[in-house]
């Protein structure tokens, strides 16, 4: 059992937390929602779905977890404006533990300025960005280079919860 | 009077779409809404007001207009994954005719490749992308470098719009 904490607010693609956060628990993972704020309810930008927040990301450490996933949506560009986020995802990064993220995701590690010389993928809105923060662009349904696993829209769910599974055995 | 082309489509703040439209239409510019789809209506991310789109991005060339503004919120994101909005906008920024762009604006010139050297602003979030793109990111609430205005939130709305019709009148 891995304790694995969900970076995430308001206007998330829903799907993109719904899934991968019901097939980690399956697999008997700890699933922790961290957000701004602890004790409040974000809600999807697509289904409207709530999701209730344990803690608040300035409350939390890397050593309290074994993962960090990133859904996407909308939900990264608001979260990348608050430095207790954005110093949370360089650290985790930094730190060799998997992050696993998706569509928008790499939005959160671009304001780390953790992507240079970095593989990656992410939505098509954002390849231009990742490019200038020195990553490597590649257009596939799951990326892995290190630590990193990242894919690019709901699409690669399944492919992205088979890989997030795999390399949380790891 | 000068025709202006907005472009924008879902999920644009829709304040910064309705003062600067509407200072402009009573200053006596003409302003043209411009989208991926000619005829529809796009919805604001906030108030969630509407807007009849007038032209089709694909359809458009900057010999039509004098100037192109770009409202912010995530509208910017939408557009930014069509290569003729994407097109639209490099041209206009290279043909020196003022570009007027607010709050994620700038996310459209990224995708664009026309940032590298000059200066400008955004919102928050986009900073180390502006910065990435080879610009110099400066945090003033209007921003001119050329023909690029920009300005980074709805709180700078009064002086984009005062800024604009002084660049508007040149």
């Amino acid at each position: 059992m891995k304790r694995i904490a969900v970076l995430i607010t308001d206007l998330f693609e829903d799907v993109e937390y719904a899934e991968p956060a019901e097939a980690f628990r399956k697999a008997g993972h700890a699933v922790v929602t961290v957000s701004l704020t602890k004790g409040t309810t974000v809600t999807g930008k697509t289904l409207h779905s709530k999701v209730h927040i344990d803690q608040a990301v300035k409350d939390v450490a890397v050593g309290d977890y074994d993962a960090l996933f990133i859904p996407g949506g909308y939900s990264p560009d608001k979260l990348r404006v608050d430095p207790a986020a954005v110093e949370f995802v360089r650290s985790f990064v930094s730190s060799g533990k998997p992050v696993l993220g998706i569509c928008h995701a790499a939005q959160l590690l671009i304001s780390a300025r953790v992507l240079q010389g970095r593989r990656t993928t992410g939505y098509v809105s954002i390849i231009q960005d990742i490019k200038n923060a020195g990553a490597e662009f590649v257009d596939a349904e799951v990326v892995e280079d290190g630590n990193l696993l990242f894919s690019r829209n709901p699409k690669d769910i399944s492919a992205f919860v088979r890989a997030s599974l795999r390399k949380l055995k790891e």
